[in-house]
């Protein structure tokens, strides 16, 4: 029987519900974007992994081998900010099908050394073997902050307000437009969105050194799913509003051209690897007049566990928001 | 094109020739069991990562999913245990596919589980996916050693003694006995050697306290090709003496069996994980003296580089001694 009742994260707790601590330096472990290990008196370490399974993660059909390596590394960057770190060492480990040539694995390798060049971080090792079939990535990196400054999943207060980077929905749509073969800029620009995402490396860290963020989590599955985590792991319930969300220009086009709906691709489309992060009220107006290089948007707020997660749309009704993000488990 | 003309080696060296280096604690990298990073002013972490896949190091048939689970940790903690180290932490990733049901995942996952509980190492995160077909598992550990006492493969000086831990050939035989289906309690304690690898943790330890050891290696390739590695990485050649090698009786009874040779299961076997180390002359009796639950034998010394790797038979006579050891690449 194919575990296809379980979600990915029902299948982690259950497999994980019983794994011992032997460690006084793990201050942060299974369940949120990276485990939070202490480096001597001033730093704690960050550690993530991020498969890439093809089939799966990806179709050479749409990505290059190239954006495939790319992607690997970014991904795992992004899970980094996340936490309000930076990233600096990475472990590459690939089963490579016999049918890819070395030239292939030499474009593999290149874009995520390229990848790591961008981001600065040094591949201190990995693994390489074979595989039978799909083509397997999974890198591993480690990251640094100050002591105890890590931003996690659980410090959501009610009254929060809930805010995210950038806009969302475009890196689904993408592939979405790149499967049905539609092309022009619209579809173009969403699927580099999906190819090639931009970790927000610099808003977790001015997040985790103006102790701005009291909870925080990157968009890769989606944002129903991932605000599900952030409300799991603090015990509280969140409104979003419909009206609110950051949905570009170009990706509402995209979405009327597909015949999909923009609001369904940024609450549940994932794969933005946007910041989704709650803010004390007080600091809300700092967040709120901060300069990035993109939009920071407040999209909601926290409320009591009661409430659950609803949805508010722009006529007032409210709905109970359901996660419906990325699951390759459901 | 396949690339099968190279070996695994120099496809890693191809692929990583040009990474650049952005961290000033990384004080060693890829070509040794683990990379090693300054952590504190007293400690240094180790890192390393090992995929297993399905099909290229294991088969369903001969492996149970809970020995699956098991030997990817023990191959972990025994890179650990070729720097010298103590394990701590891991990473799991999983690539499943959709047939494993829940109850089989479990059944993994529970021997992932009781090994780290054996080597006390704590399970700090990693990532589950859908595999398109085979089952894939890329455990990554992260273990400590004292500052700058990490052992590494190129320290290895003309004159020092080369030794092994326990027995050879083992884990290769038990592998091809399963696969003609041979039984009898030679053919399955050598299957164990295969499926339960022990990682040699306290060997490691006190050559490291000790300062005893030159250059270390985990045995996981085969004694031909992780010497080929000391000697490359040390810059130095080998002789290897045949009548020295350990061999239980149980083993040649086995080859005899199999119509094997022994020796050759010892030379270029692979998996049998102990440890393999070079010791300055003056340590030797030492070593040689210390007490473990198991052999720590002699089987040659280090030469200077022009001599390559050598091996000489009981009678006297010398011949090149090749890396043949397991190369999924070739």
């Amino acid at each position: 029987m194919a575990p296809r009742g379980d979600s990915e994260f029902e299948l982690i707790r259950r497999m994980t519900r019983s794994i011992a601590c032997f460690s006084d330096r793990l201050s942060a472990g299974i369940g949120d974007d990276c485990a939070v290990v202490a480096c001597g008196p001033h730093s704690d370490w960050l550690l993530t992994a991020d498969l890439l399974v093809e089939g799966i993660h990806f179709d050479r059909k749409w990505f290059s081998l190239r954006q495939i390596g790319d992607k690997a590394v970014r991904v795992n960057v992004s899970d980094i900010a996340a936490m309000g770190g930076v990233p600096e060492l990475a472990l590459v480990s690939l089963a490579v099908p016999s049918g890819l040539s070395v030239e292939s694995l030499d474009t593999l390798y290149g874009g995520i050394r390229e990848a790591a060049e961008v981001f600065r971080v040094t591949i201190a090792g990995g693994d390489l073997s074979r595989a039978r079939d799909a083509l397997v990535l999974d890198v591993m990196i480690l990251g640094t902050t100050e002591r105890g400054r890590a931003i996690l999943r659980s410090g959501a207060r009610v009254g929060d307000r809930i805010f995210v980077s950038g806009t969302l929905g475009a890196a689904a749509l993408g592939l979405r437009a790149a499967r049905e073969e539609r092309r022009g800029p619209d579809a173009e620009s969403a699927l580099a969105r999906q190819c090639r995402p931009e970790p927000r490396l610099g808003l977790g860290r001015a997040l985790s050194q103006g102790r701005l963020a009291t909870a925080l989590i990157d968009l890769s599955d989606g944002l129903s799913s991932d605000l599900a985590h952030i409300c799991e792991a603090s015990g509280v319930g969140a409104r979003v509003r419909v009206q609110d969300l950051p949905i570009s220009d170009a990706c509402r086009r995209l979405a009327a051209t597909l015949g999909a709906e923009a609001v369904d691709a940024a609450l549940h489309g994932g794969e933005d690897y946007e910041l989704l992060f709650t803010v004390p009220p007080d600091a809300a107006a700092v967040v709120g007049g901060s300069r990035f290089p993109f939009a920071v948007t407040d999209v909601g707020e926290i409320l009591s566990p009661g409430a659950g997660m609803i949805l508010e749309h722009p006529d007032g009704r409210c709905e109970q928001l359901q996660p419906s993000g990325y699951d390759h488990f459901r």
